[in-house]
């Protein structure tokens, strides 16, 4: 076996597609003028600016003028959730969200609880959904904000966000989703989908790191989490972060061009390789739904061994997985997620993401499909957990 | 007068040097991993990020530990405010400043005033400087923050940053300085300033927007602004902004090796410009100290003009300059800074902020002097405020 480089984790960062970059170039060191400058210099990235802007919106359905940037989708769940609350805050004091969101939300929400509000955790049913009537039972008169992910970035489920709008608008509450890692991955148009605030990111579809996006519905009070100049329409201060906002406009206006072809091919491509595992490995289990999910997302149980062994094997092999999501995979609990579908607790330290992109080939599949057979089987092999050790 | 690009604005923002490009380039496509994955290319993205922050805590005589990279020099003063005063709430409710802040500092010390905290605003002598008297007067057992300006960022006038410090720590008190304009423009050692807090940013050293950072002294406890991953030693999550850090650590270290040529060749061609402007245009007043000044700024107001029409004059002739911060630019409030050195209103109408840096030239001074010579002369005929309408 040649060794390869395979990069399937795709959800955790994609590389900047050379369009994006190219677009991106022009404004490190020729133009560069400060967006808030009146001359020349300064109009022209203003004008760049904006462009993205509208790249941005029309990419999800919104006016320009609904689009915020921020630093991050992290920075953007946190304006959210911590704005709508003190906002809100006379009206009251429950927000509504699940136990497989992201750690940016959940972070938030525990923060939250600290400063005196109450969160309801919504649980996920071993498909890895919410129940819309636990979300319905759960809402109070107090409840002033409902924040429920588009897609869960380690199971890949699809949340099913129009109805939640929904059911948030019969009862008034604000409703956000973090939708970060559903931009590029599925078609979104907030005005049909009715959501309230939206978190995105560009590093997610193949733009820059360092850059994200809040959509804030025409109509919704959202105080500033950040103070100073003038910039973003007066709602989020600090000189722009120009050629991440270039980026980010780019990726967003190339991956309305792809959609069609990109959810196509990346869903082949994960149907043939989870099949193929499904065909050459005994004892793995698919955690999630395979309906109703991401694209490019496969997440499988390998029991009976490490799975942080596994992906120290495969990229010796040249191949970049992740035991979950990224922000989280530096520690040593378990997936809250997998928690939350119910595998236990040595399941899911045997659990691997897989996550296919534009530049992923069945190649690479192949590739990896062959350094997981030979990996699981000497990890299985060695592993105390192992069938044959319990006979 | 063959028409040419001038621009002296570099304390609006900088273009990144090509050295600083050339180092970020590789993370954009190749080396683009997310620095919280466990796999070989998040790894050696991770490596590249700590690298940057020795080359930040190098330049300010830091140790790495104590550098948190932010998306911003105004995020970097919302936190070290917001979250000083939320760790302190329980010692007091005081927090001193001056009234010739940079707006990240000014609107975060009035949303502060908002939730329960006095805060003082110095006054600046007509110099521009602080007076120290003053500040330990202001001191009560409730004073929780000192935070005040290193260089303004208008008048350019550096404030006795070591005094400031000394005063806080006899009061135990912290003290944050917002540093962004101190950067590269003067030697800073932290250790020897005895500061606890200071905001950096990226793009006014040749580094990209969309960048900061904070330094928190070790044994400084400064909660989270933002809640989510694990991210800057689970003190900022968000993934992180890859390329921007890079590039800041690059343009920190090329800013220490030219730091010396940098001051004195800014500043014999910012003295050139002031004598030049002096020698061949009358009625004109420079604001601020000519001591303890940035190298690259000039200040002035050039009487019985509108500084805005100069502007776009000058614009006209290729010639990029600032009527005050670019944060502030785009709106028609006179200056604060210059407000609180006591310059007359109709005479801050009439001001230009004029920033010298790496890329100027004697010959780009010299066309800006003779655009100058010719647009003020013109507007001065046109003006109903020129000395003639008032014969």
């Amino acid at each position: 076996m040649i060794k390869k480089q395979v990069y399937l984790d795709y959800s955790a960062t994609t590389p900047v597609k050379d369009e994006v970059l190219q677009a991106m170039l022009p404004y490190f060191s020729q133009n560069f003028g400060n967006p808030s400058s009146l001359h020349t210099p300064g109009q022209e990235t203003r004008a760049a600016i904006e462009n993205a802007r509208k790249q941005l919106a029309a990419f999800i359905g919104a006016d320009p003028k609904e689009i915020y940037f921020t630093s991050s989708g992290t920075e953007a769940d946190n304006w959210a959730v911590i704005e709508t609350a003190a906002q809100k805050r006379n009206k009251g004091n429950h927000i509504i969200t699940t136990k497989i969101e992201h750690h940016a939300l959940l972070e938030t929400a525990e923060y939250m609880e600290k400063t005196g509000f109450n969160v309801t955790y919504l649980s996920i049913n071993k498909e890895g959904f919410i129940n819309l009537s636990e979300l319905e039972d759960a809402i109070t008169d107090q409840t002033i904000l409902i924040s429920v992910m588009f897609i869960n970035n380690e199971i890949g489920t699809i949340q099913p966000v129009k109805a939640i709008a929904d059911i948030a608008k019969k009862h008034s509450i604000i409703f956000h989703t973090d939708a970060v890692q559903a931009l590029g991955n599925i078609p979104i148009n907030v005005k049909e989908l009715g959501v309230d605030l939206m978190s995105l990111s560009a590093h997610k579809i193949y733009g820059p790191k360092g850059i994200g996006a809040l959509y804030v519905r025409k109509g919704v009070n959202l105080p500033n989490l950040l103070h100073g100049g003038g910039q973003e329409n007066k709602k989020r201060p600090g000189t722009e972060n120009l050629t991440g906002i270039i980026g980010f406009g780019r990726a967003a206006a190339l991956a309305a061009e792809n959609l069609t072809h990109h959810i196509e091919t990346v869903t082949e491509l994960r149907d043939y390789f989870v099949n193929e595992v499904r065909s050459n490995i005994s004892d793995i289990i698919i955690n999630g739904s395979m309906e109703r999910r991401m694209p490019g997302n496969a997440n499988i149980t390998f029991e009976f061994i490490e799975g942080e062994a596994l992906l120290l094997l495969l990229d010796l092999d040249g191949i970049s997985v992740s035991t979950g999501s990224a922000c989280s995979s530096t520690s040593l609990t378990p997936s809250h997620v997998l928690m939350a579908l119910g595998v236990p607790v040595e399941k899911i330290h045997g659990s691997l993401r897989f996550t296919i992109g534009d530049f992923t080939t069945k190649e690479d599949l192949d590739y990896t499909i062959a350094s997981l057979i030979k990996n699981v089987e000497k990890l299985r092999k060695i592993s105390s957990l192992s069938k044959e050790s319990n006979y």
